[in-house]
């Protein structure tokens, strides 16, 4: 049993069980370069305040940028019963440059730093997020231009409703995905907060300057109140929020990828490579990396759950039952990294069944509201235009038959509104076409927006 | 049972149990007005594009603004079986004006009309839960003024830590509230699109102007794709997410109320006023407000996994489950209301035990951090003075002594590096005094802190 | 504003605001007749401990009695002011029968009290569940046995799989219905624990005959441990556990009519009058009702969550966050009522869509893998015979050709244990009639089950 | 890349990131040894169905023994390639034992198959939970046992409401956990039906004899519908919600660990070797043990809506989504095993802090209630005996004085039923022996109370 850095008042060393249940390495441990460079840091920024010499500050800074390498060349191993990541590299350090290595956590707490260290992690987790986003975005774009012409039935409640373009329907996820980075980027300007220097919960007593170690560290904004500071897991919570409303987003299309390449649908196929078999029946093609993807949503929102259960009712400052946000956070960090980056590939090889989406498109009545619309051009009222209409499909339904095969003769015995000239509205590509106000599945609309997102991709990298 | 408007292909009229189960009208009429203020747009927008003759859209007007009188005024009741507000107000409209209230539906579905109903009522009650936390903001501000000398245990892991300022363990809500609050404007800026002219899901055919209805409603934005318009509630989970944050927040504010107003912590006094007592014990006065926005926290997470579990793998477009997110939001909104309304009152009329407080912060062996500080500043490594200063609690423990009794004599038995001076590093003045780094502590932070926390209220306003 | 009965100590009646958000009347109401049986029941224990006198316990019971009569005439009106149904029938009954009422209260809580006045109500609507969960097995069974014969392609990922009889697939729920009534079962036993008695908390000091109270009360237990009483609402989140997994089970069968009641299934025709239509396209028919059932599942796992979180680290004994229990235990109750009251009525109506279900049946290769069973009659080991088969679907899809009109020759190909004798393995009848094994799909098996399931039906009336 | 036993009809293989997404074999490589067992029983029951011989079977037999003990021995190592532990432990039958291992997995299913493992596994885990569990009643009961005479104050609303023995508080948590022992032996009732036989989704067209498999792998009925079947995963959320009841149990008693052991309270004192320290604070004895078992509820919670999730709205039968059911449900066993096993050591040790206990009894008017009994004997109401004590403590608290040193002189001007009878029932002890009714805490009623549950626990054991 190790001797450990807090043991000063104790007399007693911790019961194995209770060490090992208490140890966060195998979980922290992801965090080693960001409590490294953190360390650089705040050595100099004890160097300033005059707390460590230059030359100490020096040995320091060698010590654990040797550290970075043994751990990065896979030479360290981390020990349990050093509890985390944080507590494995100090002692590290100590056995590295001796007693020097005893000053460097003068003035800080577990409690900034441990935040510090997750914040720092957490930003790149973003951006890497956000990144996966947009290559994802980029493929439902090139997807959509090879299918702006492409029609197939809209759905609303399951059922037929109206014809559009499956470039469209592609077209929808981007927006939805661009919301998602919208807030990915506000939730990584509220992670961008330095709490290094509040302490273990009412600031530093050292001349430390904070500005100095934030702008070392690449933040904008340093905490404003300790206590806070060393309590606050808002920014997790928000982006395992954020990541249950991508994984959401991701079901619904998973759902959809299940239903279109059932054999009812038959809209797309999916690549052979991300399906499965059976191990009893030979004919099987499963959409299993759809299903998986659709599932691991639990996952994910039962993180959030988690992480808003334990911070329920604590009081301030630290507890220690926040120590389980980091497993939430890397869960659903690598969940969402393992889903984007498979759908990345999956969705470029999809392929779509025209000939399935054609004919359907053509069945359902999907043109009946542009029927209604016929009349109101007519000058029906459009409620009166919406029965009249609502009573010819219950006639086709009766006589088993098409909207486009009722003859006009029939038609004139719902309205005489009807002339020769109503045939040209009941096909799809008519219908699609004249959506054309902003947002809707005209060809030029999908263009355009198209061309926008595009616009927007290239800026986000930019 | 009342005629539907869409019942023109059904042979059957609805069920009345399926009515019942089916109609939104006990929820959703809060929408009235947004419905009614947004029908009078659209009816401007018909006119210009034509489908609406001046005079027509003048009746509908004129019809539409005595039916939000006689709402106002609680001359109209609603009817179930107009199933929700856009029905009832319709059926309304044409009753009062005729035929050609039938018109005003034209080119419009209640997918796209229900969504901006909605996000023009979310709108408003963003505003004014930013609003409630600005004036709880303000109280707490106060309240940590006049305690910025007021000095209390500060906790970690509710064990005694070090001295703080309750001035500034207030300043640490205001800070969280200051993330909600910023959290909340963010999802108002998303909330402020306008999906109206998306249709059912495909767009409209009419040459509705988009712009001019946005500019009409007071929306900045327009949706830009008419599938993803009538398929999206990120705002709305959004809402009810930053609605648990904050609920959070005051769970954790709750416990603390509980804890300090206890016969133990005694630190505080709720009012009478917002206490109850027990119908079996008459001695009781419990802190039920306290504890009941405390379990409310429940309820807002609940509605939170509703709407997450609603949306999870709905494929596109608009489908019926979708309908329960009204109510679901409409009571975080609620929840949020009384709760930050309540607590407004009630802060601002708690009662500091100064005695009490002044008290426990000299027991517990709170500036035991200090003493090591002092060995640091003497030239003992941090690790070397921590272990040091360990020793000497463990034997304070023993003697039952408070570190400030220790003798001298007895503190060079420790280490050689205590001279005369140590006893003024003992107090908890001069602990909170010196943690004068930015965001610590000190009494001069703490008054900055306040300033600048003054500052962003009146812009907020501004 | 009211006197309190708990106001003796207080110098300032309640704030307003604070009145209203405490007060739960509106909601806990519903337990007015529980709380007057569970009244009168104490009367009596009070008499039988000599702490009432005869006309005393007398007196107050026809005063009970009254209330009790008056609540259901509607002629009498709770006030807000009274907080909760406990102490408006208190202070009822001391309007009515003077001051002999305040003796009811005698060593009761209203801790003790509204555990069991939950209790008992609970217990009902437990039973109520059962029925009407019953009912709709009931249901389920009849289309079974009318659809024993009645094929369909099973389905495993959303592909097809294997053929089934839709009596089976029917039958399925079935036996998911039966689990859930176990499990509803078992937690009225937990339920069935008398709490009055335990006081505050502490357990009573006057010599009330518990066992003779519960036998009033129709109790079969009584709790054991008066702390463990006040402070337990397990029951409570047991039954909206019970529920959440009831209404999964409902998310999935209506998961299911939406997608066979859509165009590309088109197995079921839902009634029209559970469906309804769309305001803007004249030919929709919208299973709405299946959608809001399936919605309705994220209510129920709310409040699920609600509960769950409201009890998470809660000090014993009674806190008054608990008071939320109730309306989330209502909600949870009434969501079960409507959606199972509907469903009764829903499938009763549904029409099986005979002649699709027949034509699906023969596509999609379904009896692969009874080819594959053929081969290993064969001698063939199911590996080697699973990867043959997989071969031959693989060559059909390339000739896009079913497997029963693969010639015996082309067979031979593949393998030449084929003989004239394969034909008959490729129907879907002969693949259903094999799966005789118990649980199977066979008609013969079916029929047992219907049989077995009724059996269980008649035995939980009796 | 492997060939997998399902590819016949795939030209591609699989892409490597989808099968190691997909791939579950790092975490159902727990199930190896159910695997095995279940395999051999399926041997068995293959060659009582002639499908294999006697010594063909006896070869599957003896080879699935040799790779048990190779795994056991840790020389056997599992591929991710071959996805699961099904296909690990059937690939390596056939490299062992040769072709007759490809008959092996004739007329079952990975769908029955799996199911059938994890109720083996999970039948095991109930009844090694509820070990735990009753391990740890008996820590609680021999730690009440030894403190039926210590009194402390009792609390609601976390306000000192009535004098209660130490025992009888921890007598509470034995009942709490004896309806969790309860609830999961219902749940073991539930698991204990096996699937195998199911096939896919439709049953077997073998004639394997189910009942004997059931036997010859210990599960006491057999499933009766095969598509409910391998749908079903209620077991498993049966499970992972007991899990979630028995961690707020835990949750509840944590907080209390921590509120006793703060220095306001400090009725308990922890063990240190259950304890840390601070990094920064030297005097830091920080209840780090109970702190994480209180934090870990999120954990379960979040399991919990983790598989409800998953399981809304899926379709029947098996889809792969459920994969994820797994890893929830190990989780969860593992967190209460880990809590448990901590708890049982760390209650044995903790010190009950007498002097403070004592103290605090006195204080705080906790025997008020008994003061209004008093007067209740002397024959008034019990709801103005209740008024008068009121006005008494208002009085004492006006004065800042405890109820007993009221003099009688004082106490007549509030009643003149007092008399010098009156300090009697002021004290703790006889307010605590005078709960003497059934679940009181009078130490009579404890010792019972102790004595029954010892007697359950031997029951349970027998």
């Amino acid at each position: 049993m190790a001797k450990k850095a807090w043991s000063g008042r104790f007399r007693k060393s911790m019961a194995k069980k209770a060490e090992e249940f208490s140890a966060s390495i195998d979980i922290d441990k992801r965090l080693y370069k960001q409590d490294i460079l953190q360390s650089i840091a705040y050595a100099r920024a004890l160097q300033k305040a005059k707390i460590l010499s230059q030359s100490e500050a020096q040995k320091i800074i060698k010590g654990l940028t040797a550290i970075l390498k043994g751990i990065e060349s896979k030479k360290i191993k981390f020990k349990k019963e050093h509890e985390d990541i944080h507590m494995n590299i100090e002692m590290l350090l100590i056995s590295k440059v001796g007693d020097v290595g005893k000053k460097l956590h003068t003035g800080r707490s577990r409690n900034d730093q441990v935040s510090t260290d997750f914040r720092m992690y957490l930003k790149l987790k973003i951006i890497e997020t956000v990144s996966f986003i947009t290559q994802f975005q980029s493929v439902l774009i090139d997807k959509a231009e090879e299918n702006i012409n492409q029609l197939m039935p809209g759905y609303t409640h399951l059922q037929r409703a109206q014809p559009i373009s499956f470039g469209h329907y592609l077209m929808a996820y981007v927006e939805m995905f661009e919301r998602d980075k919208d807030r990915l980027m506000h939730i990584h300007k509220n992670t961008d907060v330095m709490p290094l220097g509040s302490g273990a919960l009412s600031g530093t007593m050292l001349s430390i300057d904070r500005k100095f170690l934030a702008k070392q560290l690449g933040f904008s904004r340093i905490s404003q109140n300790s206590l806070d500071a060393v309590s606050d897991r808002d920014f997790v919570i928000d982006y395992v929020y954020a990541a249950s409303v991508i994984m959401m987003h991701l079901s619904r299309l998973s759902e959809e990828l299940v239903l279109f390449s059932s054999y009812e649908f038959d809209f797309i196929e999916l690549p052979e490579d991300y399906c499965t078999g059976s191990s009893l029946m030979p004919q099987k093609k499963n959409p299993d990396i759809a299903e998986l993807v659709r599932g691991k949503v639990g996952r994910v929102y039962g993180q959030l759950i988690n992480l808003l259960t334990i911070m329920k009712s604590l009081p301030l400052a630290y507890n220690r039952d926040m120590q389980e946000d980091k497993e939430a956070a890397f869960d659903a960090i690598d969940t969402l990294k393992n889903c984007l980056s498979l759908y990345i590939e999956m969705l470029r090889k999809i392929k779509v069944n025209s000939e399935r989406m054609d004919k359907a498109v053509r069945k359902g009545f999907l043109t009946a509201t542009d029927l209604a619309y016929y009349l109101v051009n007519k000058g029906v009222a459009f409620r009166e235009a919406h029965r009249i209409v609502g009573e010819i499909v219950a006639y086709c339904e009766d006589s088993n038959m098409e909207l486009e095969y009722v003859s006009l003769k029939q038609l004139k015995k719902f309205s005489d509104k009807f002339t020769y000239d109503v045939q040209r509205v009941l096909t799809a590509e008519e219908s699609v076409k004249n959506k054309s106000g902003i947002g809707g599945t005209a060809p030029e609309r999908i263009k355009e927006a198209i061309k926008s997102a595009r616009a927007n991709l290239v800026n986000a990298k930019a």
